[in-house]
Formats: C-alpha cells, sequence, structure tokens
C-alpha cells in the first residue's frame, strides 16, 4: 500500500525518525546510567512500546485507566499510572494484572490508599518547581503522607512540566538540576524519618535529555520525544527533522488569489493545540510539508481550523497553486500528545512512501 | 447506574436539555415551513438523530466519509457530505449504500464528477460571506461548474460560518438574510442558465433560528444547537442552561491556598478549543458546575489544561475547600464540537443522577 491510497485525515509514523529519538535518549540516559521508564501517554501504542523498551527494563509509565489495561493485556507487567489517583480509580487499578505504582500527593487520600485492600504500590508526588500537583520535598505534608500510605510507599516522584519554559539548553540543564536536586531531598527527608524508598522517579523530555547529573534517581520518565513535535523543537528537544509523526491531508478547496488552499485535517484531525503561541516561531495549527514529508513548501502553515476544514496558507516565496482537489500534503504537530490523541491508529512509513504497517493505540479513558 | 459509578472522564448528555434545544429548533423553522437537514457532525449519534428527525423529512447532514457511513448502516438514506469531495472520496461515497450528495466550488472537480461513473448528486457550494470555501454568487465559475457538473447537479448551498462573528439576534437576523439573499441568487443564476436547481440549502445554528425570511431555500442545516456551548450562549443561539453536554470529572488533586483544584480532565477530554476567548465573557477552557450540573460554584473555571489534567480555579466568593480527591464536578464545554469529538459515548441522564442509557458515537474519518 502506498501513502496515496489512504483516506485522509489520517496519521503518518516514519520509524526512521522514531528509532532515531529512541535512540537519541537511551544514548543520553545511558551516560548517567539510569534506566528509563518510557511515558507512553503520547504513543499510547504497544508497537511502539516494544522499540522503546529495547535494552530497558520493562517498565513504562501511562496517564489514564485505559492506557494501563491496554499495555496489561499486552504483556507489560510493571506500569506507573502517573496521575493522582482517587478512590474510585483505586477500585479500576486493582483489576489490572499487572503491577499498577499509583501516585498521590494528598494526605486524607494517602490514608484511603493505606487502608485499601488492593496495597498498590504508591510513589509520593512531589513539586519540584511546575506547580501543578505535588507537595513540596521539604514540607510537613510530605511525612504525613509516608505515614499514611504505611506499607504501600515505595518512593517519590516528580516532573519537570516548567523546563516547557525553558528555551535553551542551558535552560533545561538547569531545570534538571532543580528537579533532580527536589525528588533527592525529598526521597533524603523520607529515609532520615525511617522510610524505606526504593523509588525516586524524575522526568520530562528536555531535562531526560539535558541533565548533566541524574545522582540519586532511580529511573527517567519522558515520553513526547519519540514522536517530536514543532514547539519541542522549538524548546531543543530535538530537530524540526526529527518529528516522526505528521497527519496526511488532502486539499479539498483552492483560494489561489490568497496562495490559500483548504484541506481536510481540521481542529479535530490537528486539534486545537496553539503551543508554539509561546515559542519564538509561532507555527499556528502546524508546518505544511509536502506529500513525502520533505519541507518545500518554504513557511506555509494552516493558519485556521475548523472543525473538520483547516485553511493554509502558502508562503509568498512558494506559491501553492500547483495544488489541485485530492492532493496530499503533511503537517507536522504543534503539540503531538494531543494530536496523536485524535486518530486510532498509525500507518507506518520508513522513509518512503510505501506503508509497511498499522499500529493500533488506546484512547479514552 | 448512577453518575457516581461512571470512571472519569466522560459524557453527561442530558435528554431534557436536549429535546428542548430540538423543539426549539423545530419550532423555529416550522414559521418558514422549510425542513430542517440536521448536521449531525456535532453529536455523531443515531440515537440522537433519531430524536431530531421526528417530524422531519428523515434527511441528513455530515461532515465525514465515517459519518456517512455509519449512519447508512444505522438506515439513514439521504446524506448530505457538506465537505468539499474529492476524487478518492468520490469512490468511497460510490460504496455507501444510501444516496450521498457531494459538494464541491472547483470547476477542476466538478468536471471529474461529471465524469465519474458514480454519478453522485452535487450541490455547488456558495460563499455568501464566510471566505472559507465556496464561489461567490455572482462569479462566473458558478456556471463553469454548473457546466461541468452536468446531470449530477441538484442544487446550491452554503453556510454562514460568519454568523459567528455576531454577537446579538439582530446580528444573526442579518448574517441570515446575507446568506438566504446570496444562495438564492446564485440558485436563479444557474435557473436562468437553464439549469434544473432542485435544492438551495442553507444553514448554521444562528442563522437557522434567528432568519426573519427563509424564502427561495428548499432545506436548512444546524448542528451544535443540539447540544449547545458556552460559546453559543455567548452569541444568542441559546441560553447558559440550555447546555445538554458536560464532561463528568474527578478531582485529583486540591491546592486550598490557591482555591484550586486540579481535576482529570484535561486537553484531551474537553479539547484545547478556545473559542470564547473572542466573547465577552470567556470561560477558559470551561464552565465548572457541581456534581448535578448545577451551577452553584459561580465563576469557576478550567484555566489550564494539560493531556490529562486540568486546573480549576475557583471564584473567590464560593472556595473550593468542601471538595476531596475523588468528588465529582462537571465542565460545560467551550465548543461542545470539538469537545464531545474526544470520546466514544453519551451517558444520557434525565435531570436527575440516573444514567438511564448509554448512546455511542462515530469518530474518525
Amino acid at each position: 500500500m502506498k501513502l496515496t491510497d489512504l483516506p485522509t485525515p489520517c496519521l503518518v509514523l516514519d520509524q526512521r525518525v522514531l528509532d532515531h529519538n529512541i535512540a537519541m535518549m537511551a544514548t543520553a540516559l545511558a551516560r548517567h546510567n539510569v534506566p528509563l521508564r518510557p511515558h507512553m501517554k503520547t504513543a499510547k501504542s504497544i508497537d511502539v512500546a516494544h522499540r522503546v523498551l529495547q535494552g530497558q527494563p520493562g517498565a513504562i509509565t501511562v496517564s489514564t485507566i485505559a492506557e494501563a489495561r491496554y499495555f496489561a493485556s499486552h504483556g507489560i507487567k510493571d506500569i506507573l499510572l502517573a496521575a493522582g489517583i482517587t478512590p474510585h480509580k483505586l477500585d479500576l487499578v486493582a483489576q489490572i494484572p499487572a503491577t499498577v505504582t499509583v501516585i498521590t500527593d494528598d494526605a486524607d487520600m494517602a490514608a484511603i490508599i493505606g487502608a485499601h485492600q488492593a496495597k498498590a504500590p504508591v510513589l509520593i508526588e512531589v513539586d519540584t518547581g511546575e506547580h501543578r500537583g505535588g507537595v513540596a520535598p521539604g514540607s510537613d505534608t510530605l511525612l504525613t503522607i509516608a505515614r499514611n500510605l504505611g506499607s504501600t510507599l515505595r518512593g517519590v516522584m516528580t516532573h519537570a512540566g516548567h523546563s516547557y519554559a525553558g528555551r535553551t539548553i542551558a535552560d533545561m540543564a538547569a531545570t534538571a538540576e532543580t528537579e533532580r536536586a527536589g525528588i533527592t531531598t525529598a526521597a533524603q527527608r523520607l529515609r532520615d524519618a525511617g522510610h524505606r524508598v526504593d523509588v525516586v522517579s524524575m522526568g520530562s523530555s528536555p531535562t531526560a535529555l539535558h541533565a548533566q547529573s541524574l545522582q540519586g534517581v532511580t529511573e527517567v520518565r519522558a515520553g513526547v520525544y519519540m514522536f517530536g513535535d514543532l514547539f519541542q523543537a522549538e524548546i531543543c528537544t530535538h530537530g524540526l527533522t526529527d518529528i516522526a509523526v505528521t497527519v496526511l491531508t488532502s486539499v479539498i478547496g483552492r483560494r489561489p488569489d490568497q496562495n490559500r488552499v483548504l484541506v481536510d485535517a481540521g481542529g479535530i484531525a490537528l486539534s486545537k493545540d496553539r503551543s508554539t503561541a509561546a515559542v519564538p516561531k509561532d507555527y499556528a495549527f502546524g508546518r505544511v510539508l509536502d506529500a513525502n514529508g520533505n519541507a518545500t513548501l518554504g513557511d506555509a502553515m494552516v493558519i485556521t481550523t475548523y472543525q473538520e476544514h483547516g485553511v493554509i496558507q502558502g508562503d509568498p516565496a512558494f506559491p501553492l497553486t500547483h495544488l489541485k482537489i485530492g492532493d496530499r500534503l503533511r503537517i507536522a504537530p504543534n503539540h503531538t500528545c494531543l494530536t496523536v490523541a485524535q486518530h486510532e491508529k498509525y500507518h507506518i512509513v520508513n522513509g518512503t512512501d510505501d506503508v509497511i504497517a498499522e499500529w493500533g493505540r488506546v484512547n479514552g479513558w
């Protein structure tokens, strides 16, 4: 099958680029001799997991119960559910045939987990600067939660999502050190209070790649780097040509007088994410590549999205007048996690227009 | 089953509100004696279609091939695919066991359709002011397309998406008249040139509701009004309490010092749509209601979304300190079409916390 045979819009995943990105992260972490617990929240695919787990212990991170169930059903035995657990979800986790470690940053919830019959292993979520979830490394609450968890406590985890505010490799290295210092401080305080702390988990794609030291850290989590996107390219996680996933789309209308075309990838197919609005180069709703995935159209981008329509504005130096109705283009995503979540599967290519496989993914909750 | 038994995040659809909205539109169109061809791109559910088609001819509008296939498989016989057709999609349409009318605004594509063995019926897309797709009512291209379509021509259609720029009922009535005048002008020009024009189709939820005349129009399309959303409430399509769909979510973290909670409805569950950024009252990523769907939390809204996390900022006058981990809230969507597209099904309620049914929907392309 060829790319031209696929109905549009759909996802195209270039295995060469994926493998390159996987190797880049593995090399970065090998320097520190720290294992990767890949975050599968972006890819949500067992086929991607198999590639990223080569040479790793086989443990993964997920963001939803549906992912935990899916990966367990495909043989993954060690899963970290990295979003705050609730009483109801604790019951659901107990039914999954794998070791599912949960997280909390709440003393009352810790008491519920400690008393729950499932005895799910738990990491305490620590805030090392993102201020989304987590307790401060130096807080009394950290120790209260540990006491309430009792024998279910396994360790601590943090996510330096504030690394996304950085713009240079030096920024990322500095944030990584803040993340490492915070999480190891939390671990040490728990140990000083008499708790056993086996797991000290940190991670985000930028800090995992650019950390100068991971001393005291037992595992690193990262996910978006596998596919990459325009935002991550702007914050130095990878280069512009290291984006493994694109949305294949068809021209459905032409406005040559405005150097515009209308395509069938709209707000659902691309997502409405506008992450690059915050970085120097704003790609609106995505960067437009030709049907082969090459950047031959200059600065063409999707400037407007409706539910099922996208408006592509051509670069004045690269007129879109050669395009006819039905011609294909590919769109590099602004924020890949949100874009791929709009689709049920990946069409796999290997640098050519041959579709060599179809990989499923799990959506929903 | 009760709402508290549902895993979160998920969609809750209140049948009472849905039926109210359906009745409101039916009454508005009955004044003009013009039938509704409901646009199912928002609901994408045969159960919703059955309710909205009561008292109507049974024809619908869709936005994707997947919708056309799904509704045909559920017995709908007359379907308008209201997004520009391509050669590849024309082949796919030919395989669907229903009459699928397609649209085009392109003279070359019209020639391809005219020569295609499927002989799918066609409406010419006319631009009455939105400037997304369509040919101008007075253009030469309109007549060229009609000639190229030959015997496949059935009529003309337009969508006054620019009604969304209006803010008052008077604005919507004025836009509706522009839409009506444009599409009937196009129809008359085709008739004057000797073409038979059976279908003169227009519509958007605001203009369908507020049109003062539909003289010369043979059918009206509208979709988002069935569910409603915060944006439509702001542009006078309906009231704030007429939003039929909410996202049920669970508290997964607490920041009482900031009057904030973290919930499990993030950018995937809610979508990243920010339609209300353009209207007087901006609801960020959604308005927060209590577990019963009532507005007892003042101006609480989802101010930030991560992939699977939403940050709710409480109203200073309505502190969120009563909320515990696992407590439920409901979020009224900013743009319902994008939000419901993130989910596979609707959990149906009827004004109480009893879940009385589950309705499926079709996603993808």
